[in-house]
């Protein structure tokens, strides 16, 4: 079951409307990056993790996405400002201002709408959570994008502790990656010699990189 | 540029038709977890690489995946057999039979056309090859679900042999990932406490996993 | 902010294992009239309103259909079982048996991913609650038409409890027009008489419907 | 079968070329609230309508609709003028200047392709005629948007044409609603004490909408 | 304008229900090679046509289309008949029992939602009559396809019209091509040397197709 | 198999950076008549043909295909430049300067994905090499649109070459099609009266194109 608080998990603010750059963070709303894809891909994988831990992490992590993607939303809502002006919306989606009236819309900063291709399951918990640990690093360095272009002091904030809550799932799924690496996906099922050739196809640059080891991928504990 | 041989990347052949599995392995061809993603991700984003060595490596694969997709379409046309007779295609897609005249089709198992949606690129190396690293495991799990619903032989060496290879690629995705792990968005950027908070948002279940060490990644050497 | 609890809003159970009839109720879950849908265009809607007393209604039921997604995709789940067998999978979409491994997946029973294009939202409150109405009387339709094709007892009474859900959402709805049939997109801007032709362009067949009347609509008042 | 004749059904002109505003314009041609979605919508839905005099309002208006596609497409043809010039398309779809030749296309302002997924069809006569009140109602709020925006007389004087139009199809929806108002699933299917419930989920915030009336909706005769 | 007469252009009727086969058909109400497609292709194609004869014969076609689609719908709707049975229908898309009450629906054979990336428009009339020879050329090597696969007398002499007037619209559109052969991407731009090159990619296998001669292409006058 | 070759087919250079026309150029990597199609589309092709030669034409023009997106991918990145800066990113997509670290994407101009949509394939010869000449021909034409738009000596070079490719291809696909022209659907299948008949449904203007003659196109010799 959710519930919902009207109080944000973080406050937000802007020094004032931007819509241009309203456009740009819709990338973190509805991109394939962003919030929405994040708590809908934890939510989805969750549905069949036994293992209580971490399923619970899933649920934990995916309900603060869902919070994120509020913060991100509201974000966007007061750049949006309230004022229909297509005509200086130059940069990006030009959606708020004929279709939405200025509310935040599940597409990403040019107008692609939300697709659930965006979100990878298995039903294998090692392959999901790599997937996970992928998906963090990737929004990880979108907010580092929407950063470096935005001076507006409230909107770096949210994005500085967005960026860091990213850090902090990648750190939990790294140590949920570790605690089952040996199960699933990541047992040695009988690889064969096929798996420890190099095709060097492309030319010229020969091998260096060696395909010898189908170990199965871990994390270094924390040190 | 790039050339093509007739000769394939690794011969293959089946017991015999089996429409219905033709419609399953489809799954590889234009799937999310397919050769086609799969290529087509590394080919872009070798794009913007510049270490020459890792450039070559994402060439390589990507150049070896177009050969998969070969490999996996071959096998789908001899698996589609000669007559179109729809009545009997009850599992997933139908198109082969009223639309494709039996050819292998970008779509996955059940006719949902590839989209790029599929292709995660960041221009942050360490990113890409977390999604890569992630991207080889799913593709894994995909063939492992195939080989067990098939028993044909002939299938089973392709499935066998491509499952290896993505091993193969697994590892040296890992091994270009501990080269390159303390640039770009591995580089500590200055992570605050926000990184070292759990919200536990999902009830009951308490904090069992540590987000008190925003490290960077990374994989065990190989031992 | 999102909380999650792990109870669910109304238990689900099933008689036994139906892949089959658990491709159907995908439609549900990723379907253009399911609870995904449903879930986040009232959370979208949400974003920009104003009345508080609106706001909550919205908030309430957005939070109350994702908790009905969990619902619907824990009974697939169960459905789904514990045997990949796509051969056996002969209605609907396969991709449970070669992609997410038997885990729900955010897609209609014949595997159309789902698309934020689903999603309406206007910033105006008027259309949105039109919106809305309609959203829930077509969930209504389609719970109708799968209640109907099962025989299951569990199946039965959850697809019951959510039909019903529905039908509250809706009278919810329209008490909520109610209050506000006066303002935004309902209020008279000054039609013209062009808002009193009837363009007679399908023939034969006369002009049986009135267009003389621009006025707002509203819902009766409870009786 | 349907007939065509040259003579719009409604002049359009323009002032003069706006190749920004016409991308805008494009939302009302290719995108959710726009003519081809209502009249797919209406023609999709007439298929399998009995009532003979409710079958000819949709043909009607469908046909009409079509009728408007062809009234927008010519504005967005005038507005694009002659000259391709990219550089200076900075608002929404550049599509225009690169792809089409300056022809008007499927699409909407930032040139998200039109998609089916658009479309509602239930085939159930109430919830079909509910989701084309919602449709119209939308389809009003943006062209108010649009008018806005623009000063243009040719343009102002075709967006008031539609926007009385879509005024003159909801009230004749309506009518359409309330002829039918007991039947499909407009009639009580015998709704249990589920549907009384209020789910007081997000919080703060109590109930204030009571759903304990789940009568079916219907509008008020015209006064 | 369009106006719609409700006599089909041509009668259609089946020797009864067939609902696995009304999936079939959906492929061309709904699909790339389609009705839908063709009739919005040439209807858009036409916006920018300044040659009257051929506006004009892109207008009829466009409306018999749109007629076709008419006709296609209506036999898939008979051969959806009366009965929702989602478990029996094995074939294909299963919408039509869980979504759209047994209403035909804007998706192909499998189910996926008809797209505007079907449509191609250039605004060069060249380009497209050329696109539209080879649409055609398509829709008949598609209903061949289903015309195979069937038996129902009622059904043959539709799919057999149709046909027949695909072919009709390929020797209209080519000799449309012949009249304006040298004009717009037609006309010799100044083909370089590039242009007469051969490049052999493939091996092995030679150059056999001989590129030296970059003229425009023309259709034979009929004998 | 597949092998690649660090030297590019032909080399690019730019004048200098130039970020607005690096979003309209990606029209021609990740748009309808892109390079990625053509290449997809004519490898899906040769997946079924028979044809010893004309096999080897369609892969010898895939392989090149592939090569021409590498060409285009690579002058979109030197465009692209070295500065994230979506304020002044103000033609088309944004998703360089947000989503892709300046890495080329697979999408068009205005940041629609790419989409197997775009690919035509039918199992029968002479339809597909029908597409394949319009497709080359509408390549041509977006080739011209982009040429005309951009002063940028190297662009102007690397677009000429690709366009005179494009015309090479043509021809070749011209004189494949003399070769096969009385196969397939080519082939008289018995065309009744249904196809001699001229539809005038679009008034006023009257029949100036001959239906009579359903004779299977095809092209002049080489004069």
């Amino acid at each position: 079951m959710f519930k919902h608080d009207k109080k944000l998990l973080h406050d937000v603010k802007v020094d004032g409307p931007n819509p241009n750059y309203a456009a740009l963070l819709q990338e973190q709303l509805g991109g394939p990056q962003g919030e929405l894809k994040a708590a809908l891909q934890y939510l989805s994988q969750s549905l069949r993790i036994k293992d209580p831990e971490i399923k619970d992490l899933f649920l934990d992590v995916a309900a603060e996405e869902m919070s994120h993607f509020e913060m991100v939303a509201e974000t966007v809502n007061l750049l949006n400002g309230h004022v229909l002006d297509a005509a200086n919306a130059t940069v990006g989606s030009v959606e708020a201002h004929v279709l939405t009236g200025l509310t935040p819309m599940l597409a990403n900063a040019s107008g692609y709408l939300w697709t659930a291709a965006y979100v990878n399951e298995t039903g294998d918990l090692a392959a999901d959570i790599l997937s996970d640990i992928a998906a963090e690093q990737r929004a990880k360095v979108v907010y580092e994008y929407l950063y470096r272009q935005i001076s507006d002091k409230g909107v770096r904030e949210t994005i500085d502790f967005l960026l860091n809550r990213e850090e902090a799932h990648n750190a939990m799924f790294r140590e949920a990656f570790n605690r089952i690496q040996d199960t699933g996906s990541q047992k040695d099922y009988g690889a064969t010699v096929d798996s420890r050739i190099y095709f060097d196809l492309s030319h010229p640059g020969g091998q260096s990189f060696d395909p010898g080891h189908a170990h199965a991928p871990s994390f270094n504990p924390p040190s």
